[in-house]
């Protein structure tokens, strides 16, 4: 079976956003033993895009579009859609409903573009999207389906994994499974060469590695006649990789992030936890947070992003600032004990550090982080250095309080098996 | 003139990366005044690859293509090219000798599939690649120009800016210049339908609206024969922008994101700032603080994830939790005030509310969210109803608590021009 990808976007042919969309999708077909041979990227023109559209639904089984489903005249991926597979577009009269609730709950009124999304074309599958007003839509043809989705990421990725990749599963007669080994603070190329044999021999279950921020996932997929044909092919496998990268392995659960497995890890040692940082100005807490019930373990953070913040509420002493600096290794430390007794946590992460682009020194330079975890009074400082800019030196330094605070808190508690994350 | 990019590469099709390349030509043909009507992603497969650009060719002026210059079996771009422009390839004397020192520097020894690499199209242009084995190559054609670049990033990009953009400019007559007026507050729908007229008599400067989360970027384009040109057709419809959306407009600067535009206008005031933050758990900070050198305006802020820490560190009163619940105007409202007083800040922000997956009910849905913004004293709360899934909801939460906090400050010094931040 093959897919072909269209993503429909001006601000793509303008270089103004990176086609994130394209990777996903291909990532995702890819995990269900999809083959993707060609990807376009075509602007809001209607007869480029009719000649685009055309060209995949004659050579893919599966042709998925994104973008152009918006309210404006510019959007008409639909409409294109609509014609080349001779469909009218009618009023959905449940979208509609879905328009009306949307607006209503956040007292606006609609404009009369926004009705248009609720046309779509006739026999098509609507497919539900819960963080925006265009629905998904597949457009089922004799030999091709037409997958309309919206432009966003953060409508297409939900939208993509709740009901496309149950629809191709369906459609492609083998069962492809996968399992996804989460590493954390081991480089991608270091996973690669301890993997190389197993990546040299692989045929089925194949193995592909995806680095991250801080972590490396590696992906281990089989192809079979039955799910339980595949999930035996697969086995064999994730038990090396564990045996290769013990605890350094945070999960195999698909739906379990870092910080998840570090929410659970907390709560199965009845530890509440505190975040003290500086350069990160409130990017640790907001991360941890995106898990969902960790009020249960976290109930206080701050971000001391002067020295004076760090001296009043976390307790730093004036002569650690003056002779090693805010950023440094005491510094970090005394946060990390003065957070966990300011706010009366058995966990307290600090971070420190020169995010740049200004700032920095040949003593200092910019990407120098110091990061502090406390674990019920036992305090450990690691030195970074990250490359990249702002942006880049901030994310690497919340992966990098992660993986130290797992690792401080397993330390900790050695008696509680990390297998109990990976099952 | 219009160009055309071709991506070759499997790992882009398996979606292991993200196509940055097609991103960063993209943007320096629009840089340029080029037009760009497709990007295509192949993989190295002599068919398809012949295919994709045979159809390039006829429709671009200039084809350019990166990846499948390196010395492997798999890599054959400049075979195909060669052949579709009848070419022989021919050995580069002085690449050869390039390919000899660039191994003698590493002390390493190339390999036979290496000297593939000294082979260049009869009569081509050979454009040196300072960071790799594969030369760039230009060939001309009667009409089009198909242009080589090696895949790696680190290759490409100077090789790109170096000898791509100077023999482009040569070729292209005409100038871009574009403008992006910054709309904060305003839904998409809503800026379209006060643009109508404009967009739909657009031709030069052309009219286009992208949205973010809580803001919509409204793009002014003109193509003429010089910079100064292209300024002059652009400034009116500037100007007329600027008269419809007010002081909506944040900024019609690139580099201004809304939380810089914000940090400016704290500065120019001489106010300082602070969060407290419950649902968004840090993310309102962090996102402040991406902008570098607010340390001038932000000293400390604090997540208050639990009841206990907003009475504790904010001085919300039992009573109000009790009888309003956490997630209320009054408790927001009580945040604010306890904030500025705490944290000794000029403006203080509060956020609480639910984002769920879990805590909703019918009265408090996943989704409300209370904003309030105390600036010198005067407090403003407003009520939020996001839909979308928790990472969504939070998002929205962080632009419209920015959008807000704006307003509030512009509000209370009416007496500061909002033109300030937009030249």
């Amino acid at each position: 079976m093959t897919a072909e990808i269209i993503c429909v976007g001006t601000e793509i042919l303008m270089g103004n956003i990176v086609n994130t969309n394209a990777a996903f999708i291909a990532e995702r077909c890819a995990g269900l033993g999809i083959s993707n041979f060609f990807q376009t990227v075509v602007g809001d023109n209607e007869d480029r895009l009719a000649a685009v559209l055309k060209t995949a639904m004659e050579r893919a089984d599966v042709v998925i579009l994104s973008g152009g489903l918006g309210p404006t005249e510019d959007d008409l991926t639909k409409e294109v859609a609509s014609r080349l597979c001779n469909r009218e577009l009618i009023e959905d009269a449940e979208w509609r409903k879905r328009i009306e609730e949307f607006f209503a709950l956040r007292k606006s009124v609609p404009t009369e573009n926004n009705w248009k999304q609720a046309l779509v074309p006739q026999g098509c599958i609507v497919l539900d999207n819960k963080n925006g007003t265009a629905p998904g839509i597949i457009i089922e043809e004799q030999n091709t389906s037409v997958i309309l989705l919206p432009g966003p990421p953060n409508e297409l990725l939900p939208l993509f994994d709740e009901l496309v990749v149950p629809y191709l599963s369906a459609k492609n007669p083998n069962v492809i499974v996968s399992k996804t080994v989460k590493i954390c603070g081991v480089g991608e190329s270091r996973v690669e060469t301890m993997l190389l044999d197993l990546i040299d021999n692989q045929t089925n279950p194949t193995i592909a590695t995806y680095a991250k921020t801080g972590e490396v996932h590696v992906r281990v997929t089989a192809s079979a006649e039955s799910e339980k044909e595949a999930r035996k092919l697969i086995k064999p496998v994730v038990k090396e990789l564990k045996s290769r990268f013990g605890d350094d392995i945070y999960s195999t659960d698909d739906e379990t992030t870092l910080e998840k497995s570090i929410a659970e890890l907390l709560k199965a040692n009845s530890l509440s936890v505190t975040f003290a940082e500086s350069c990160t100005g409130g990017m640790l807490s907001a991360r941890f947070v995106n898990t969902p019930g960790v009020s249960e373990v976290y109930k206080q953070g701050i971000v001391t992003y002067s020295n004076k913040a760090k001296r009043k509420y976390l307790g730093v002493k004036k002569g650690t600032l003056k002779k090693y600096g805010a950023v440094s290794e005491q510094t970090a430390f005394e946060m990390a004990k003065g957070a966990a007794r300011e706010f009366e946590a058995d966990v307290a992460v600090a971070v420190t550090g020169i995010a740049g682009p200004d700032g920095g020194s040949e003593e200092k330079p910019v990407g120098l982080v110091y990061i502090a975890c406390n674990v019920l009074g036992k305090i450990e400082v690691k030195e970074y250095r990250f490359k990249g800019d702002r942006g880049r030196v901030r994310d690497s330094a919340v992966s990098a309080a992660l993986t130290l605070m797992r690792r401080c808190i397993l330390e900790h508690y050695s008696e509680v098996a990390f297998g109990d994350n990976v099952k």
